[in-house]
């Protein structure tokens, strides 16, 4: 029996140490915020009201309240505490610990007094490592909080803590059942599933497993047994996400959960075979998803945090976001390790919806080295964090952490802490794939802007060029929709847009470089000076969508050599007035989703088209291709038409056919381009009989002279 | 008290099963070999007597003889026995085991009767998977028996088993002190050395450090202390290889072992950054060893088990190839994983001579992948490898194997056996560098000739156009010397040399396609057709002369981003015609080893010529250099001289310094080559006032026509 409780919270160390009501789930330094009538943090730079919070310690009480009957047990159970804390029981100190994700449950049954129990839990400042700069997320390099607390250049330095997952108390009589934890592995011809049952409890208990009809196919006291033939757990796109329901129960307790029979490893990619010539280096990492036997291609994005209170975040959140993401074709989501782990919660709907996860642990962007107490920590978070998700179908693989081989990092396969994480995956859940971290060798990540000097061109041209195995951060920014605006950027702000510090503040100037994410000189290279925000804002979103859409279409037609496509990112934790988030805080998809549903079709036409900006006079050309990674064979005809001003200019008709699994290049289309004598959208239209197969792309025109602006008048 | 005993072999399954006489330790098809006559197997193809006892069983036996005193325990000990076997006692079976590196230690006292004793030692053939073609290399892939044995393209396929390292009988009172290791660590600043011993003892032992003079650093009871301020262990070249004496004793027996005190990792290459430009990926693997701080350029060579019988390896062998491999002004060996791990001596040879070594797992150019008891196999003897020689300052880093990133091997990340040796590394030996394999991304292996085209052009300018941060495996191959080649190949088969079965055998033909290691038609290129033997054995050792040292100087110039320098191969397990060493069996230097001497000088100037093949009119040309590598500054004038025919042309003088470990790049000589009407070899003479400095460099001329041939006189 559950029994949720009253807390209260409030702020040691500092002159305002009243005591406020605290939300449970929640985080104490919102509470405070509430408490003490902070003005809305989502306007301007009002985040910075919680700065002169940072170094305080936090206390949360409240006096317990349950029923317990004669013979029960009485824990206290929390799923999560950030970051260091100690619990205490009339005020005395039953468990310390640091880390956020490591679930507790301390029996407190010997501890409790007839009279008021009091529970405290203390929690002390977040740790600031003194390698590095102050103030920036080099203070998260020797601790386990996900380091975007600390800032990042979508997210506000906000360095929350306090019962941000579930916490209450629980009574527990013999029949109660603890520890569950149902594994299942295939056999390698996968007709044979193993499942293997623990639970601890002080009855007899059966074991009974479920199909999804609600047919029973086991029922025993065994807590071993195979399943002949399973019906297999398939990503969206490739099958369907199948799930068995396990049971363990005795006469007066029962615990359930799902479990999905899949084997999934990460194989070499399709002619990466290390150079031809003499010296020779080794092959790029593999990177390939192979989903039961079949290599698929991996597309998605990158999650983060949906909230900045983590203790905000809910079921349904998380399920209006996922159901997002299979409705727009994607097939995975990259945890991005700066964010750390979801509740649990996001793992049930994934393994429902039939979405994978590259789960990373929470490194990023920095060098993390073995001192102090870091390793022991990262030990016992890494554990939790493992043994939490293990049993999930839709957990794909283990990530070291964001960035870690790359030069602004420092790490490589000698740091310990990534050594130690391969360890203790390789202990905890040997089938399942561990890379150290993003990218690896072949891998890539960037551009992250639709135009720039060190990305050699716009985002078609970029990965034309590119080759890589897998594109596991792309981006390309837009700027908010007017409401969002509204909301946090005081009017007399909002146009024209200048370096102020609410625009600062939501990431449009100084989240990378001076420029960036609003990138207004690359607006204005494309379409000269916007008269108004409407129009800037049409400006910016367009590059989004075409960009995008652009990317994510080439990556697929690199095809097999490429096995993943997972853009930066998918959503944001809140309100950025830039960035390059397909869904808006909380949950409003930008226009570029539309796009990226396009472009992520099983089935679709496709035109490879070398750039975005055309002129008259020049040849246009566009290489036409059928892309499928359907698990299906498809054919069509299409035809190719290129409208410039009122002509519609018929290019050529091709017939096509392709197996599962595969893309078919077809022919280049090639036509010189007439003056009309001012700037345009020029658009080519890929047309066929199956309408769901069809593509539209909308590229930007220029007379010989003079350049005009091009107007984006409708999206 | 050890009792050696004497044992007989015989082969089972076979019509000739007579008991033999055998040497333990040693090999028992060689046993068989001496017993029944087989001729001189280093003669012609005559190793081929051995393939038809490859898939034999085996038996030792020896009726026990040894002393026993009141109160000893009796045990048999055996410090490895190839590879698969039984030990029985009395025909009952006492031990079983996989695996040739794991030691025994096995009480035999209870069992013993007071007759005879019989000790039998069964051996079963050797595994051979039958993933891949019957009869190669692909067969060990699915055991720990160092490839080698299966074949390669310089060791004759020969499946040797047997006790091929020290066995005996040990009777122990309760004074005997057992498992006994002493290892040490520094403090991060190298002040403080920590010691800590372990020992198994009935009795009370005292531990003993005495300093290289023999003065005693500490005395007592205690197992843990700390050393102030210790000597370090340096490499050779980088100061003295300072050991410690640790002895651990009571009153009626003594252990004791050497330690060194240093710190070692591997840390990333200068300038190994990773792509500037969007999208970006990795930068290239660390491989740079810093050793007590100071990061050093490692030049050595690739170590091979030195017979083909392992038990013929004997401790004097290890010490003269270590000791030339010193006077080579060699810091590391890298013992190729192919081969397997060595005796526990050559750890103490290497120790003392402060050469480091880079130990490889017994996995080579295979894909090695979790079947049946392979990585129970695996685990064992990794395990017992680590613990083996984890004690020693000599042994710089682990790898799991050789080329297993390859696309030949096709292993990768994701291979469980490497993760389980990462793991096993970690756990054992925590402060100890592990690599997967090598090459690791931005490090190279080949090419193993003078000239190919799959090299794009000779070994000079192959690596000039090569950027790698470390070159761990290259050759360039030469004949042997004529008296050796006489020894192999029958009289009338010497010249001229043409592809016969004695030639083959020695690897002259069919080692590497048809034509290596003999690449008559690279000296043909270079000097037209030879006349004799003698002529042709000048070429190809002139041309490996030449090569290794332009090789090995030319990575010494790419340092810092380069850091190691490692040729193929030191060493040979027997008489080859022709191959890459540059140590013919047994221990015969061959004039290329004089050559890579001098390449590896601490300070020397050094000249990048960007080619070994001049014609007249040509611009000849040559970077001057002053390199250095040793820990102190160094200077010196050099004078550049051309000698062409009869003339020498002065051609600059240069006065240079350059800080510790530093090279210095100093101007470019250029002088067009004048027309001598014949074909010629001109030098270019770096001379200096400080003659240990001075360089020779000598390289081929022809007129501008006809082109004849180049007379190499004399080496």
């Amino acid at each position: 029996m559950k029994f949720y409780q009253t807390w209260q919270g409030r702020a040691l160390g500092t002159e305002n140490s009243e005591w406020f009501s605290a939300s449970v789930p929640g985080n104490i330094q919102k509470d405070y915020a509430v408490a003490n009538g902070f003005a809305d943090w989502q306007y301007a730079d009002g985040y910075k009201q919680f700065l002169p919070l940072e170094d305080l310690d936090w206390e949360y009480r409240a006096s317990l309240s349950f029923e317990k009957k004669e013979g029960e047990r009485v824990y206290f159970v929390t799923e999560g505490i950030s970051y260091k804390y100690d619990i205490l029981l009339g005020g005395e100190v039953i468990y310390s610990y640091e880390g956020m994700f490591k679930p507790a449950r301390i029996d407190i049954t010997d501890r409790l007094t007839d009279s008021e129990n009091i529970l405290t839990v203390h929690i002390y400042p977040h740790p600031k490592s003194s390698r590095g700069c102050r103030g920036t997320r080099d203070e998260a390099n020797e601790s386990c909080i996900p380091p975007v607390m600390y800032g990042w250049d979508w997210n506000p330095r906000l360095l929350m803590s306090g019962m941000w997952d579930e916490a209450y108390i629980e009574t527990r009589d013999s029949s109660y059942i603890s520890d569950t934890e149902v594994l299942c592995r295939l056999s390698d011809d996968m007709t044979v599933g193993f499942v293997d049952a623990s639970w601890l409890c002080g009855e007899d208990c059966e074991l009974i497993l479920l199909d999804h009809e609600g047919n029973e196919v086991f029922r025993g006291r065994e807590r071993s047994f195979t399943v002949t033939r399973p019906n297999l757990w398939w990503c969206n796109g490739q099958g369907e996400p199948y799930l068995y329901t396990w049971i363990i129960r005795n006469s007066r307790h029962e615990v359930s959960g799902n479990i999905g029979f899949r084997k999934i490893r990460l194989v070499r990619n399709t002619g990466a075979n290390g150079p031809a010539e003499f010296p020779k280096s080794r092959y790029e990492a593999p990177i390939t998803v192979e989903l039961n036997g079949r290599r698929i291609f991996a597309k998605g994005s990158n999650w983060v945090n949906p909230e900045l209170f983590w203790g905000d975040i809910t079921e349904e959140r998380y399920r209006t976001l996922i159901s997002l993401a299979k409705d727009c074709n994607m097939n995975i989501f990259r945890m991005w390790g700066g964010a750390g782990a979801p509740k649990k919660s996001f793992y049930d709907i994934c393994d429902r919806e039939g979405i994978m996860i590259w789960q990373e642990f929470m490194l990023a962007c920095n060098e993390y080295i073995d001192t102090g107490s870091y390793m022991q920590v990262l030990e016992k978070e890494a554990t939790a964090i493992i043994k939490k998700f293990r049993a999930h179908p839709s957990l794909a693989f283990w990530c070291g952490g964001n960035e870690l081989f790359n030069s602004w990092s420092g790490m490589d396969e000698q740091s310990y802490p990534l050594r130690l994480l391969n360890k203790l995956c390789l202990e905890l859940d040997y089938d399942r794939p561990f890379i150290y971290t993003s990218p690896l060798f072949g891998m890539a990540h960037g551009g992250y802007v639709f135009y720039s000097e060190d990305q050699g061109g716009d985002a078609f041209n970029q990965f034309i060029r590119s080759n890589n195995t897998a594109y596991t951060e792309f981006g390309i920014p837009s700027l908010a929709d007017a409401d969002t605006l509204k909301e946090i950027i005081p009017e007399n702000e909002l146009f024209p847009v200048v370096k102020t510090a609410a625009w600062t503040a939501h990431h449009a100037f100084g989240a990378w470089g001076d420029k960036r994410w609003l990138c207004a000189e690359v607006m204005e290279k494309y379409f000269g000076k916007a008269d108004s925000l409407e129009e800037l804002l049409r400006q910016s979103q367009w590059l989004q969508c075409e960009g995008y859409r652009g990317a994510f279409e080439e990556m697929r037609r690199q095809w097999p050599h490429c096995s993943m496509a997972i853009n930066w990112c998918y959503n944001e934790p809140w309100k950025t007035a830039a960035g390059n988030e397909l869904i808006a805080y909380p949950e409003r998809p930008k226009a570029a989703y539309e796009y990226v549903k396009l472009a992520l079709r099983p089935t679709l036409f496709s035109a490879r088209i070398p750039k975005i900006d055309w002129r008259a006079g020049e040849c246009f050309e566009a290489e036409l291709w059928l892309l499928n990674d359907a698990p299906s064979d498809a054919s069509g005809k299409v035809r190719a038409t290129l409208t410039v001003g009122t002509e519609s200019y018929e290019l050529i008709e091709w017939e096509a056919c392709v197996t599962r699994g595969e893309n078919r290049r077809g022919p280049t289309v090639r036509m010189t381009l007439p003056d009309l004598g001012y700037s345009s959208i020029i658009t080519l239209t890929l047309s066929s009989e199956n309408a769901g197969t069809e593509s539209k792309y909308e590229l930007l025109y220029y007379p010989k002279k003079p350049r005009s602006a091009v107007r984006i008048l409708n999206m």
